[in-house]
């Protein structure tokens, strides 16, 4: 093997999946992180940082929609307990929740940011890291809850940029009735077969299992979209224990429409079967065109605060950062740019000193033979020495891009 | 065991040394980082954001100054290979630098921000968990790289609000060269009786060790303190190896009090031995009031990026956000209080609306019996209903607290 001819970044590799953020994407995701937090603390929401692992044990007690496959263990040295990265950030929210918010009143309105680390199966095994921020509302349960998280999910993606989404919504309690007479393999078989919209299966499984509400869930696939596939599945759950669930989905997009959610389209399924086992009422997607996974899911879990031995209600969703930054990208929201100059020359240092001090982001340079290339390369749009201002990607003379005169 | 009597948080412990941040110390946390790294973007200073954790032979490498075994590491399940839970930053910026950032000319400024994880040694053996902001500044060495990272930290330091602060500097390079002829061993003793300034063990070793420099070495336990300290050290040190580190130790104690660093004092070690393996010229710590641990360590380590196949000048600092929120703490530093708003009544929501488009914190209460007491345990500064404005704290009638006149 010749060195000289390995492409340098293999000399060094990273663990499969994880990545370096290099200077223009690092601030450019803790910036929209920030604007998203900002935009939690306005409406309420309070930050808290647990810890980046903890014990296996905690967070699986928490888990429920994610396989444990999915998570990346080790053991931890001192105690020789199982320790794990976390793969969501609701687990440990809701530890907090249950043990050292435990004394504060309902309702608990609380952020979080962090990266989270989940295994990937399939054949190309590797584990990813995604950055999130996470949303928690415990102790306001129902509708009322629902559409508080909602419209702050609304807005939040309004405040980014994100002129046009669509919001997709589901109600766990329709299949989880529907199912719940039914062997685990056979719920298992048909969670699959309606998560996969595909009819013929959940028929033949439906027969097998002897399932009583065998046309209910062979209607179930193609029970989404408007207003008008709600109501006809009202009808044709009518008879089934999964009506009142149905019932709610549809006072909830009722309610969504109502509210006018600024750029949400608003789906509904009631064959939404994504997490069912872990969500005990609505479940909520949010798509925008770019990335094909949703930028925000959450929905309630009514049931995962108990675990904890605190049995409040609950629900919340996880945004991912990457998948937003992609369709900012594709919605061609562009990223305010500021004025960044090099000053040149000996006597730089005060004219630095003194741009800063207007907040403007300013580096000296004393040779100044190389500047230009330096300020294209690292982002920097001016380059000023004695004679005046040149901008850096035309390599031209310009007129001072700052709008009060400059002391000097 | 009567679990009912087991305090909550023990039933769900997290990792020794691993910690929460609760509502208010997250946020002030989290605004704390963000405005040093304002402040670091504002002097040139760019973003990068590693993985939180990654192939331990890489970390090891630019290591150095950490021992070994301070490392959290695990087995990645997908490869294998030895991952370890970063215990400093630097590496990692190192590794980017000398691959990813490799085609971008020097100089390099470059910030990071997360928590590194150390195991801790001793009998009480656990990890934790240390929020850190990182700055590398690469392709400038010597004076003119330490005087712009120290000038730098200076600024942070006072940006943030600390006002007074002692900046501590040494020179790898004088306890290098006068150890640079001993065998390892003896090497590793005389440096810890130098870091203990034991100088009955200095002199024990000397003769042991047979060192050439046995006087010079005896007398750097006492060569610290001002100006006065470094001259009588390089006069003691005129025909030892250590003279020039010594004279650049006196020329950047000269240039940094000459150029009036706002709010520190300056004193100087000419037996400064703390990573003195790993550091080649400068060694830097701020202390203040608070932490007895120093808030800010850094300083110049010129032959790590080579270690990554990259030979070219480096320096840089950490700076520890646990320490310096104590410090700020000890120093009184207030945090700025905003209103925050509870909203009370069947029509809270269009008030609540209004208000956060000014800007302001607010959250709907529909019944409102509790909103006192949740106002106070969750931080919000008023309670505001048909009648008007409480204050939280006290729980009076006050005015509006917002200046400009409400629009309803």
């Amino acid at each position: 093997m010749d060195a000289e001819r390995t492409p340098r970044p293999l000399e060094h590799p990273l663990p499969a999946g994880m990545i370096d953020l290099l200077p223009e994407d690092a601030s450019a995701r803790r910036a929209l992180a920030q604007r998203i937090l900002d935009r939690a603390a306005l409406f309420g929401y309070a930050l808290v940082t647990p810890p980046a692992f903890e014990f296996a044990d905690v967070l699986e007690r928490g888990l429920g929609a994610l396989d444990p496959a999915d998570v990346l263990r080790f053991v931890e040295p001192e105690s020789g307990e199982v320790a794990a990265l976390r793969p969501d950030m609701t687990p440990q929210i809701a530890r907090m929740v249950a043990t050292r918010l435990r004394g504060r009143p309902p309702p608990l309105r609380l952020a979080c940011e962090g990266t989270i680390v989940r295994r990937r199966g399939g054949r190309a095994r590797t584990q990813r890291q995604i950055p999130q921020v996470g949303i928690e509302l415990a102790g306001i349960g129902g509708l009322a809850g629902d559409l508080e998280l909602l419209e702050f999910t609304a807005d939040v993606l309004a405040t980014v940029g994100l002129k046009a989404f669509t919001l997709d919504i589901g109600e766990a309690g329709v299949v989880r009735a529907l199912l719940a007479s039914l062997a685990p393999e056979h719920q298992a078989r048909l969670s699959m077969a309606l998560s996969q919209k595909d009819e013929a299966t959940v028929e033949d499984v439906c027969k097998v299992a002897g399932s009583p509400y065998a046309e209910a869930l062979c209607a179930l696939p193609r029970l989404h979209g408007q207003r008008d596939a709600l109501v006809e599945g009202l009808a044709r759950l009518e008879r089934t224990p999964a009506h009142a669930a149905a019932t709610r989905l549809l006072e909830l997009f009722d309610a969504l429409v109502a509210s006018e959610l600024f750029g949400a389209r608003i789906v509904a399924d009631l064959g939404e079967v994504r997490g069912f086992a872990y969500y005990t009422g609505a479940i909520f997607h949010a798509y925008a065109q770019g990335p094909g996974d949703p930028v925000v899911s959450g929905g309630r879990y009514d049931e995962l605060l108990g675990r904890f031995g605190y049995p409040i209600e609950a629900a919340g969703f996880g945004l991912d950062l990457d998948r937003l930054t992609d369709a900012l990208h594709v919605a061609k929201v562009a990223r305010p740019s500021a004025v960044r100059v090099v000053v040149v020359g000996p006597a730089c240092r005060e004219r630095v000193a003194s741009l800063r001090g207007r907040g403007v982001v300013a580096v000296c340079a004393e040779d100044g033979t190389q500047a230009l290339r330096w300020a294209r390369a690292w982002g920097f749009t001016h380059v000023v020495d004695a004679s005046g201002w040149l901008e850096t990607l035309t390599g031209e003379r310009v007129a001072s891009p700052l709008e009060e005169r400059e002391s000097r």
